[in-house]
């Protein structure tokens, strides 16, 4: 449904030309410090019309706290945020009412439920993930208490990929409009998604997440492996097409002799020597840094001319209107981080009971 | 938990070298003919032993259904399926109760839970996996009476790969040992696979699955999309480090005008021109083939010493010893079709609630 | 956690003195038609300050759906819906920031929690009933389609107790300020009420529910069973205490022989001659009525000095302050019914993968 | 479906006359010492056969783990038990394969599902409450380690009742074979079954259960309440038609000046002076002794003709036959206190995530 989580359990609700988008945040532990500013600053990372490589929309994405903290504190009660949703041209719209754009969601929710709201995608827009960001934003600050630290950053656009997170200086992510820590390739990826822009359609991209100081012991077998459960959550987000960990893909190539990390002590610490497995090792982290990618299609709202059909099976061009970003990646930055915090958080509160 | 699936749930439990392993199937629907020759005939495709490129290792994985099948149907309450374990070596394995295997379980399972059967891996065995084909046996059945049809095959072994699945017989995957439908492509893997054998190593490998005439509109907004518990699912298997569906990492190079998949008018019926969708969109499946790649890791046994630490922080020395596969993804191919199927029969379930 | 369903599943929150409650409905079917006079009737009913015999308190609790409904039908995506709080007097529960009213959830909380939102109750306060209601309404429009008809009323105040329901029209239930559709025992338990107010005390009583034309099959075995998903649902309504379904206490002094409901056919359809049953055979229902008794302390708000300790452990006194309700029953009665169709309407759905 | 809990969670299967009965227990955590010889003894209070006053079937009841269980403690992974079935008379039950039980799950079961294992009531049999008492003792273990001790007995057969159980020395409800911890009421409880039984008759009865050292703050608000954790699992077991906890029914005849309990300080610990909160407030533990009802109505076997239908609906005549309890409170005892038992070790494991 529309819910994910165990112990730290978030429910959103909202459609993109409703009255408001929002969350429940069912689970936070009492006692946790909520950073009204710091839940603003990760929504204003997302938030559209930020640069000139994002969509022009303007929302302020003003958030709103109803329930579940008292006197700056969470009270264990969920917390419910709302923000309400503002600047909508729902006439940009009218003409999907009836026709199907390709590689939307507009055909299979009509297949599926018959009623749709079809201002905007309605249920099915991207701006669903605001209400992520901000329960991300919640998780992030009760797993700051713990050590743990998640950055993520575009480390392709297109063809145009940044080195290895190893070699990159990920405190300069937010240094430049792209969100890629490596300043040359910024530059590089920037001028691609500007001209793809000007020529009025998308690109595709990976955002890369790296998660330091994880406690070691996180994650459950057997289906809820912390890769698993990580992998779900960022191909819940949308236009996600690809997800993989530590060697990932490029890792079928190498040997086992390879491929093994070995262990050894670090000053009382168990640790090993190199990281394929991405900090985690049977689906529970090792206390290693974790790592993957997330790949993003190119967005499918482009600015020319499509073909298509209506609901009654005839033939219809769909022509690109509204606002829309050339390409994903810099404002899912927050998503993906959003996301693997709630994954990591919810870990914490369910390793509490792994032993008596 | 140990648990998978929403309205069509199976547990499973066991380890490798304790007395049975065996799951729970709750929810399926009452009335379904129970195939015990299928579900035979699908854990032989998993079982050790039945070629030259899988470990030697014998285990018959003869299954008794315990309840909820009554005169050869379904009842609608539990089914509870039991494997007993045979041809246990547990001596093989006194060797790593107090050493941790690289990128093995043991270290992890040793700090989560403190108490630990290190017995083949225990709980953390792929034998686990055994019960999934099990299980997931019976979900084909429902999925047979509405038509569905999973075919998995071995795509890659290192860095020799296979054709794109359209250009392929998937009716031939089972010609040969290594389960890839291209022979000439087969036999080199295979090769491969020996090679790597002999040098006491092991090596990784992608099992791609197409699933055919999928019913429109399953999969739930928003966390739980379609393509998202595929990805969870298959990333819960052993050994498996990234998913991707449809266009996948490569899509992420193209522009949207090429991505976008355009629908047309077959007959009545919807269809896209192309399916870099690969059969889902917003998360819900839009009836063309749902198709994607799963990447599995070099297994983790080798032949070889490795470097390791003990309990105690110590260093030691890790032999190879018992008898493993040295590529995995032959076996795989069934498991990776039992959790689509126990993906879809869910959904199809799920689906029924959709519309008053 | 704050959220009870399966498939049509609800999440709520808030505080009795923060700026709102509401609730979340996940799994509502798409294209029911979204009757708001209805809804709003039926927090009416539930109000407080609507007859002499509550609480004086006045909040208008006007809502407002957020989300999920579009053109005055459901989506198939989650409706939230708000009420806003009003006529707060916080200032009413200054005394209770440090000290812990009797028989209410003040010391529990403290001591689970630490962090605790004192006004007026905060999350424990009934006031967390009116989203329930909102959603059980929403329940109700959807069990309407299949002819299932809640009729809840007062049965007993005190010692002061109706008949059976079989010999009461239940028609009459809003006839009277009490909600017990016998008018001269309606008289009786309202003349008790108002003693019991003027004495500056409360009394406990019964709300009795009477559920029509459920279709055969609903409930689930062997735990989600229809009755005691009913138990779970009353007993978790503030003041509860006891739950009884058919012959309930009283049935433990028959002999089977007179307990046993025979069956017979009625035209073509299976009918029980009695109904000790109460509707509910092996936890699924049988078609006839279902009926169960709800029974409900006397507030423990009461405008008295009670002897209680503060958070230090020092003896203090509480005084009653604010408005409450002498006798919780009669606006109970809608709350009764909101969670007897949010259980009904669960199995509805849940019942729809019984079969192949 | 067939699960119970959120942490420690528990999944039965099994038919009364399949070929065997049993339980996953996922959740446990890691570290607790089994003790079977403990599990043995809970399941041999449960078990038929004990004493002149059950029923005269002979059933062993041992059980084997399956898994989870490594050198005498859990390792954290799910714990299967499965408990063969034996004396078997399957022909005892050929006259109902086509005609419905009056009062029994014949009809319901088969108008849900179609197809039905009739044999012994198959899943709607008590049987299957084996599966939950084998559970129930692991809980109980870890219960001990908390120091919470559960007591149930038997405290009305018909009309006779023993005394409230504040009067009675729970330690003496094992003397004697009906179950109730007063001497003089239990030899009239169990002339009163022996009378019944002889009369080919049966007849209900009251187990009522007293939970001592519950940690404070257990119990999650607001629809998982303590108490309706509580009456859910009470209300799943077989015949059971009514919960009341603390002072039930009988309170709500009270003032609230005189129910409600308030608080003083005993050496440090804060208590109440009375119990009529049943040690729960706000459906949280407030440490207070827990203690409630649980009303079993008359068993549905009888040694009598009834008139009842079959399949197609014609009138058809049920002859009591087998082996049954002339009153099923004695061996109920076990299953209330295994039920109380998986709701306080869910709860308790739950309550660790409440604070930072």
């Amino acid at each position: 449904m529309n819910s994910y989580g165990n112990l730290f359990r978030i429910s959103t609700f909202g459609e993109s030309h409703g009255p408001a988008i929002g969350v429940i945040i069912d689970g936070c532990p009492a006692g946790l410090a909520i950073d009204e500013h710091f839940i603003q600053s990760e929504l204003d990372r997302r938030k559209p019309g930020q640069s000139k490589i994002t969509t022009q929309r303007k929302e302020d994405d003003t958030f709103k706290i109803l329930s579940g903290v008292f006197e700056g504190k969470s009270t264990g009660t969920p917390i419910a945020i709302v923000i309400e949703n503002q600047d909508q041209r729902s006439k940009d719209y009218s003409h999907i009412q009836n026709t199907f754009r390709p590689s939307h969601a507009d055909y299979t929710y009509e297949a599926k439920y018959g009623n749709r709201d079809y201002r905007g995608g309605g249920r099915s827009s991207a701006r669903e993930t605001a209400a992520r960001v901000a329960a991300g934003a919640i998780a992030k600050l009760l797993l700051k208490q713990f050590g743990v630290d998640i950055s993520a950053f575009v480390s392709q656009v297109g063809e145009i990929k940044a080195g290895h997170y190893t070699q990159l200086d990920l405190t300069k992510t937010e240094d430049n409009i792209v969100r890629c820590p490596d300043p040359a390739t910024a530059e590089k990826m920037i001028a691609l998604i500007d001209e793809v822009r000007l020529s009025r359609d998308t690109i595709g991209g990976v955002v890369t997440c790296v998660i330091k100081n994880t406690p070691v012991g996180l994650g459950e077998p057997v289906f809820d492996k912390l890769h698993a459960e990580l992998g779900k959550a960022m191909l819940s987000i949308n236009a996600v097409k690809g997800f993989e960990y530590g060697s990932g893909f490029e890792g079928i190539k190498l040997r086992g002799s390879q491929h093994n990390d070995e262990f050894y002590n670090e000053g009382g610490k168990i640790r090993t020597k190199t990281n394929h497995s991405g900090g985690v090792q049977g689906g529970i982290s090792n206390g290693e840094n974790i790592y993957f990618n997330v790949a993003f299609k190119p967005v499918a709202t482009i600015m020319q001319d499509q073909q298509s059909v209506d609901k009654d099976g005839n033939e219809a061009t769909v022509s690109g209107k509204g606002r829309h970003d050339p390409c994903v990646v810099p404002r899912a930055v927050p998503i993906v981080e959003a996301m693997a915090a709630l994954v990591l958080a919810d870990f914490l509160l369910r390793a509490k009971a792994n032993k008596v």
